[in-house]
């Protein structure tokens, strides 16, 4: 067997043999190992309500997903999600020939693997009628049996929604630009989403779906008072999909509740405390992207003056990416807040402040937070 | 020619919009996206041969893997490996309430997928008998149903292994250390083995399992003339399990074959030209770990001379970690070659070589590799 | 509102190009530029004091060093310092064939760009003596001019000493241990040090010096009541020296302050509430390390159970790594708190608490910190 | 003292007390140090020549640089190039006050430790006229003393740039776009310029500095037959500039050189075999940067058909990244070959090839390199 001898007073220690740990004939390299651990996404709370990291649209092989259900809790564990659902298409499970169809069944298996990794798992399913109207997501539901699994023509299209909202689950209109290449001129408020949105069907509409922004989709929710979503609808590994890093997280809902559990989740969802994130990007109503960045960024008094400039130091104590341009007074013309780090600006001494627009944050499909910066001399 | 005109309503452009691409109603934020790209491992071709990369073990939910078939191409493609196998257990389907049972469906899923990614995949399985003998792994077999499905007892191992021979499939003991700390003492060359091995069914072991060096399976390979094989047995996603990185890749078999197909793959196994690799360890018979060392690494002549030392660069162009130890000789004491890059040792002069221990390598449980650095001052 | 029109004659944009912006020609390649930030090392206040990231130990080309002064400001901007002094050697000026000897000059070059970057800066200097006793930093000096600069034999070392201790400096000894090979047994509470401590002209020993942990130190500090400093001591650029990342920094003293000024500084460092941090590890005096290990490691209540099992999450909310063995009590091992993330812990039911030992933090040279993990389950 | 027992075939080893080396009284905490090597950037030879990574313009403090002229080789050395000048300012040394000036200092402290690690290092300084003409390198020159310091009015730029003709030296015109801004119009091919060449005195442009690419000057070089260079003039510390990694290296010129040596350089150098290279993008003469293409990246043949489309696997051996936009034939319509990696590519079957504009390569300000995929089916 392989002595290894440690001369620990001695000059020369092999690091590598030493990592290598060794017991009865086979030496372990855990150190090549992935680390364990969920990590924590820096969002403050935001107005008294916690800052929940959500995604309520995800995929496994029960529906053309690739992966077993339980990895999608380890993904969220890891990736330091709070509330997750698994929304497996009920009309199309092209695993069918070796995978036996049961809507219930992601549920049935992940769930005390959420419970475990304490991960708040809200029941779902993905209602996948043709486009338009295209895909609507039902969370909070009930059996997952029973809904209609025929897709063909446009007439149970309304009546495959209706399922859920007997179940009172909580609805949202899903990626409704997607194929918008089929369609003539661009994505439109149709007659089937009037009519659910009138009859308080519908609840909210995926802003954000994974790498897109459906930039009409916020319109929508700000006149019509519908909660801003921002979801992977993830099928592959997210590791896959995502150059997760620094910059670079999941899309994600920002939930402001009161608590964190599925009941708050819900509080607030119909509350429409929400934000829609997409790694640079931001979208929501202005109210709430307003509290959010407030929550995040921090301007310290002046702590030097130069001829007449002021210096002020500008902090991101989150992990949202800010861009802002200058847009009223004379100060420093851009600043980009990275995550979890500060700028210095400066600014013409004898402003009370500076208005900036963050480009990165949207209140509109063109419109961004503007924002005022106070610069305090105290 | 491509012509971008970029028209512009002011001076300053925001990046991170110009990077967000636009079109009708929805905003792409491809940037965010992981690149599509299969990364080339780096590792010299040996002695006329070329090097693959071979992973020959792998589960997916057919068996109690977590990912669809097609994942572990697709994870294969991007971590460069040449070769694989997927071997879900005959044995073992814990997933068999909700996924039909059909040894064949894996090969089936995926072959289409890694014929069109230029993965060279080979039909295998695992032969999963209760502890010990343990597990085998059958490759190049034919079709996988039929094999023995009871596991109870003893009484059937050997049929079940031969059952694979009939098939003419290359046959390896998986991880025979794997639940060491059941057995008393440690892991042996049990009688089955023993049977196997004079009948010429089992072909080779598997040394290295995951982050398990199973160190006396590299003397009974030596020893008996049989394979040294490196695998994964991954069940989870291979990013999950690994830190892959610049040190860090999926455990694996160099394969050194004349072609790049499955055929010349057969031929190498079978000649025993493999060296097992994970992360910063090597593990094989002597010749073939000296012939992988010397053609990734390369001393050059004396560059300079100071006082009575000469110094010389020795250069690492693969993607294999080094550490080696002085032996004979008066120089540096301790080289450390990251992957694809070099270090400066120097000597005294008049020396023709230096002899270094490659305590990163492995030729027998408690012997590594002991080069002859040669010191040329022409 | 900056509205950015793409006229592009053809359908696929180059990404690329796009990024590249383009001006009357030169096209400019911003994107490969490393991002002008300041990173916030995450750390809670401490018992309603601020926690200051501090290195007070640092060189520049004006002695050994290798950088101009203003790089060490632009370092410790970048990586996150609140607090930093240049302590360049008095004695030792290797490059006075180039460069002017003139030991106020450090602080004059730099001075403006730390106010600039809101950083506070203490002027401070190295007593270069031959050791033993070694080195003496001091800082809070005035005139760094008319120190001794003869360092040949050990008559003047006290003299040399008494020049900052004249100038009310804060004098804290450096890295006893350095050179420890070249001493019989080990490095000594040497009679020069005594001397100086019992006439409180030492305020501080240097407990962590760049790479090394001079353990004796440590129980110096507790048992003498001196105050206990980490710092760099570096010569080269920082990152050269260190492989910084998620889980290295440079090593470094946080100091628990009433404000973030040079005044608040001086008085927590008196009043000896410090804890000295080098990456992985922190060593202090108890008191202040509980106090840090409390500020940033949070158990939350009950979860789950499972069987006799109880689930709690354990968070680290800072940037310090911790790693914990279970001292008593039936629960989970071994804990490794990753910077900003958290763990899952099982432990049985009916227990109100858990005591580990925190193996990464040292409270003497010879024992950890041992924290209670009370298990609520409200 | 901390006693460390190492129960190697017990269970729970602390791998951070293990990973921490002691000794007598010091704990030695090297696994956060940054490994020492030389990193290997790896672009293959080009047709018989050596492909040299060279850096000809550089600063240190001894002009307005802010490092010690060896932090100049350090960073040469971890980096991976073959060949750098230091070339400070003649006419602008704004730290005379702490720096007696020398023009020749910067090579005597370097030379000695570019010989111990093998780095070419060639002699240079940047004659610095006001703009326009601006600066101008000469490299290969002799003594730095003498030279024109006087930099006030035009009448004595073309004698300053004639004192480096008179000692043989390769001359070329730095960045011509530099402050381009503060040019009406833009930068132009002036009178001096014109003479200098006409004269034979002017050897070359920069084409790329630092993060500017020049692209008149491109057009200047092909039309001139002047030699490409790119280079950093990096004054501060190559890590603040650049956000080095895989995609990022430090701006420089690929030399394709006969030998690894000075004097094979200079030869190259006037033979014009040069190609600049800023991370993502390469720029020169056709023949120079078709040649280090075809080098880099290898077309297989057929590996695969499905339907009418062909499947081809192009690799990309090198740390170039190329984005190819398809011009002529049915095949994919863009490819992105990152550094060392592959793509599969399809194409119609029954084609020859495929003709790609690399809009990632210039061999004009606004032509990129066109080249031919061949389609083989052997």
């Amino acid at each position: 067997m392989l002595k290894i001898r440690l001369v620990i007073a001695g000059l020369l220690i092999s690091v590598s043999l030493v990592n290598a740990q060794t017991d009865n004939g086979v030496m372990r390299m855990d150190e090549f190992r992935r680390p364990r651990k969920r990590q924590i996404i820096q969002i403050p709370d935001v107005g008294g309500f916690k800052t929940l990291k959500c995604d309520f649209h995800m995929h496994t092989m029960f529906s053309d997903g690739l992966v077993w259900p339980t990895v999608r809790v380890q993904e969220a564990w890891q990736e330091g999600l709070d509330v997750m659902a698994i929304t497996d298409h009920i009309e199309y499970t092209p695993h069918s020939v070796d995978v036996n169809v049961n809507h219930n069944r992601p549920w049935e298996l992940a769930k005390d693997v959420a419970a475990e990794n304490n991960i708040v798992f809200i029941k779902g399913t993905e209602i996948t009628r043709q486009t338009p109207p295209g895909h609507f997501n039902a969370i909070f539901i009930g059996d997952a049996s029973g809904y209609i699994e025929d897709r063909e023509g446009n007439e149970k299209d309304k009546e495959a929604v209706m399922k859920a909202a007997g179940q009172d689950a909580f609805i949202f209109w899903n990626h409704p630009g997607w194929q918008v290449d089929r369609i003539e001129g661009s994505y439109e408020w149709i007659e089937l989403i009037d009519q659910l949105y009138k009859e308080k069907v519908l609840d909210g509409i995926e802003v954000i779906n994974g790498f897109g922004f459906h930039k009409k989709a916020l319109d929508w929710c700000v006149d019509n008072d519908l909660t801003v979503l921002g979801t992977t609808d993830v099928h592959n590994i997210i590791g896959y999909d995502y150059e997760l890093g620094d910059y670079v997280h999941r899309s994600m809902t920002l939930v402001f509740a009161k608590e964190r559990t599925a009941e708050s989740v819900r509080e607030a969802l119909e509350a429409g405390r929400t934000v829609a994130w997409a790694s640079k990007y931001i979208a929501g109503k202005e109210e709430h992207v307003r509290n959010l960045f407030n929550a995040c960024v921090e301007t310290g008094s002046r702590f030097y003056s130069k001829g007449d400039r002021d210096y002020f130091e500008i902090k991101n104590n989150s992990d949202i990416y800010f861009e802002m341009i200058l847009k009223e007074g004379e100060g420093t013309g851009k600043i980009t807040l990275y995550p979890r780090s500060s700028q210095i600006i400066t600014a013409q001494s004898g402003q009370a402040g500076l208005v900036y627009d963050v480009v990165t944050a949207f209140i509109r499909s063109d419109k961004h937070l503007s924002v005022y910066i106070p610069l305090r001399t105290d």
